[in-house]
């Protein structure tokens, strides 16, 4: 048996609250605009962070793995999990060394895994996971047959507690550093997609329409 | 007092050991490759995982933050913590959904923290950790004066154990899904660094060389 989740202060934001939210919109943008997480959680007193590809699904945020991972395994008995996004937005160049910063948006959610065991479920769940990698694909791919199922661990993280952390806009130097003759500004930073290189077969598959380059500026 | 280091095999990589690799020299490769670290501890039994900007000075780990944080002050206390960084290099896209895949170079480092109190060997560090949102930019900013020293905690966490872990090349799907028609490929990632735009004040100073373009392809 699991304890029941503890309400506890762990997710208030006590340096820079001005930069933190608590409410659940937000979280999900976040979660949903970070591309990888970072998952912490303790075996026998030990901290661990793994990087993990997640995928929120309403409520709960979905990871998955070999069944064989002895870390998955040690989540999907239920300890308690922190799991951390983090979006880097741009480098903040101020007129000090101290006032330099970055411009971000970050998540830490604070649960408790349970293992997904229906096949429905799970099956959905792995159909969402491939979706993260590039929205569309899991519709032009093969999904997981029985063996592969069995052979894979989808756990679902609730969501207990969380906070949210943005910082943006340019440099807040102190009045008194205004006249170092220092540049100051933002250098802006995306995690950007290249040309798809395709593999020996793909040659003369013509690129699917979810892999076009977009059009946003 | 400290416990001293124990030798364990928590930093041993279980899933795709042939990803797998334990040499400094691979290691400081990832730590010096990956601009954001998130760092794993535990506080009364609860894990924390925490985006922080690291950088790595010889055989140590440095962090800092405000002398007000509870959690930079839990780590300088000497718990365990483990500090993961993930640098993505693309997104693998297969004929099956669970051959589909992440190209990336993660590394972990099971360590603790200490504090760097030396003043000099401290503003050396902070020196650092402004070179590391652009290198060559400690030079041509206002190094840290005494109250700011002395509102900054710097930590340097010691390589007890790591390992790295990196995939890359393109999909490996299973012979029977060969004749599949669906593209398959890889989606190069990368963290893009955009025009620097200077804030009010900075309009008319010369951009700094060391925020030119790069000119490599």
């Amino acid at each position: 048996m699991q304890a029941p989740p503890q309400r506890t202060d762990r997710h208030r934001v006590r340096r820079h609250p001005e930069r933190a939210a608590y409410d659940r919109e937000r979280l999900y943008a976040v979660l949903d605009a970070a591309f990888l997480a970072h998952v912490a959680f303790v075996v026998d007193g030990q901290p661990f962070a793994i990087p993990m590809l997640h995928a929120r699904d309403g409520e709960r945020v979905l990871l998955h793995g070999s069944v064989s991972s002895r870390l998955l395994a040690a989540l999907a008995g239920g300890a308690p999990c922190c799991l951390a996004v983090t979006v880097l937005d741009g480098l903040v160049l101020a007129r000090s060394q101290f006032a330099h910063s970055v411009n971000y948006r970050s998540a830490v959610v604070f649960g408790r895994a349970v293992e997904v065991t229906d096949p429905d479920d799970k099956a959905r769940c792995l159909w969402r996971l491939t979706d993260r990698i590039v929205p569309g694909r899991a519709a032009d791919s093969r999904p997981a047959d029985d063996g592969e199922l069995a052979g894979t661990r989808v756990l679902a993280v609730s969501i207990e507690d969380a906070s949210v952390k943005v910082r943006s806009g340019g440099p807040r130097d102190h009045e008194a550093d205004l006249a170092l003759p220092h540049w100051t500004g933002v250098v802006p930073l995306a995690l950007s997609h290249g040309i798809p290189q395709p593999a020996p077969g793909s040659e003369s598959i013509p690129l699917p329409a979810y892999l076009a380059p977009s059009t946003d500026p």
